[in-house]
């Protein structure tokens, strides 16, 4: 229970900065800032952000650094959201049981806001990079979040995971995709703010591990949770899976063995961020939240 | 004739850069890179990394350090004109004679391949830079691709754009789309490899005055080549502004006019450029280039 209101007030935080950085809805090109504003508007865990500013501040950097990342990182996981849910890939109707971003401004706006998001989210921690002290460290920052999101992450793995619908697919390939298309960005996230604190090869490495395990197991039990969970509390139709004879942990290796195989996870990212601070209890928080979630 | 084969020698030159800097086509994601690759080798006059290279060597700068900052430059210019080709923006089956992205890889995937080389991009401008001595100066230098393709340049010019099809818009709305949909990616190439450069205020300045200038007059010539151009030689059909009721400044102030107002960029874009470099030479005939050319 402490650690839930902990993290909602990490989560309350994480909006605070969000809306300090977000586009003002103004000139010719309005619209476009209001469809990108709708859709970083609508809720969400805020967890991308959170782990930023956390990394930032147990590897000893000023989170107030970290800030700009942490709006940018919401706004890259923001397009790829509305990306996703376009007519050509997912079509979803809902997002967190709002109308989906195409679905009020129209596809071609939706095209464009994600567009807009993406290369928003850079120009922000460009333009709030320059002028401070260690540009190295902040050259070093974006370039991890960008590798998190590219064509070696998220992107890579959402393009294997829209190929893999109706076929089946090996382990392997399954956890490529999990690795790439969750994993990869949330490593982004906590090594950019651990750049930013201008951490050793050690803390990152610690780190890097925390962040791909828990993951990897928030990928797990977002498949579990589409065969279990409950419509009405995560916000958007369950069974997808299913229906899209999709691939997942549950349809490859069961459902208690795939619960087993995300608690070792949760497990192993303990461990790896104990190797490096005793400001372990948020963090260790998190991960046993990721598999007790139900939305 | 000495202009051309000059300008072509430098194109192929951006091309060979543009080839090291390539996603290799491998692993699970194979897909997503031949689909970049595809719009990447299909031509173009490789006008905008040209004008990174030459405004860093202008401003006295490592043209080799600029290099990455092409190939990036030329992989935002192609991811836009796949998301511009899709169905829900201007459904357009060709690209400079060849099939559109989506018309090869599907909708999908070429969502996914516009959405990978912009980030991509990023990543390639990032990850050169680290290590390199003047980390600002390549901040800086990001940050300017960052702003020309954005809300408040490329992406702001194209949303409003789409919104004024079918409907004739006044002189200064159809200015801001040009300013912003060409010139300021222009205007990004060019401050870019300048920045690379570390050059004074007034370079930057004047540099950017050129670019403006060669945009405006670039988005103009456009316009007429939409009336009088020959098909076979753009390599798309002609006539398309007038069928989507848009309005050009051939519609707006006439095709004589227009003229008359490209030339007079033209001339401001030189007289900008004399300012601040003995070696015009490329650079204004490359200004005449853009009000002469028939594609």
């Amino acid at each position: 229970m402490e650690f839930k209101s902990e993290l909602k007030k990490k989560a309350v935080y994480a909006e605070e900065i969000l809306k300090k950085y977000m586009p003002k809805e103004e000139g010719y090109q309005k619209t476009i800032m209001e469809a990108m504003n709708y859709s970083l508007n609508s809720g969400g865990k805020r967890l991308r952000p959170i782990l930023t500013l956390e990394a930032c501040a147990i590897a000893g950097g000023n989170v107030k650094d970290a800030e700009p990342f942490a709006a940018a990182i919401e706004m890259i996981h923001t397009y790829s959201l509305i990306h996703d849910d376009l007519p050509a890939l997912d079509n979803d109707d809902l997002r967190r049981g709002r109308a989906t971003n195409h679905k009020v401004f129209g596809e071609a706006m939706a095209i464009l806001a994600g567009d807009a998001l993406l290369n928003y989210a850079f120009e922000t921690m460009l333009k709030t990079s320059i002028g401070k002290e260690n540009p190295e460290r902040y050259l070093k920052a974006i370039n991890e979040i960008a590798e998190g999101a590219g064509i070696y992450g998220m992107i890579g793995g959402q393009v294997v995971d829209v190929q893999s619908e109706n076929i089946s697919i090996p382990m392997e390939k399954l956890e490529y995709i999990h690795r790439n298309k969750t994993a990869a960005m949330m490593v982004g996230c906590m090594r950019a703010g651990a750049q930013i604190a201008g951490a050793d090869e050690r803390k990152i490495e610690c780190i890097t591990e925390y962040a791909e395990n828990i993951g990897l197991a928030f990928q797990i039990v977002d498949d579990i949770l589409d065969i279990v969970g409950d419509e009405s509390v995560i916000g958007k139709p369950v069974g997808s899976d299913i229906e899209n004879h999709k691939s997942t942990y549950p349809s490859l290796i069961g459902l208690e063995e795939s619960r087993k195989k995300a608690e070792e996870l949760i497990e192993k990212a303990k461990s790896s961020i104990a190797e490096i601070t005793d400001e372990t209890e948020f963090l260790f928080g998190l991960a046993d939240y990721i598999i007790s979630r139900d939305h």
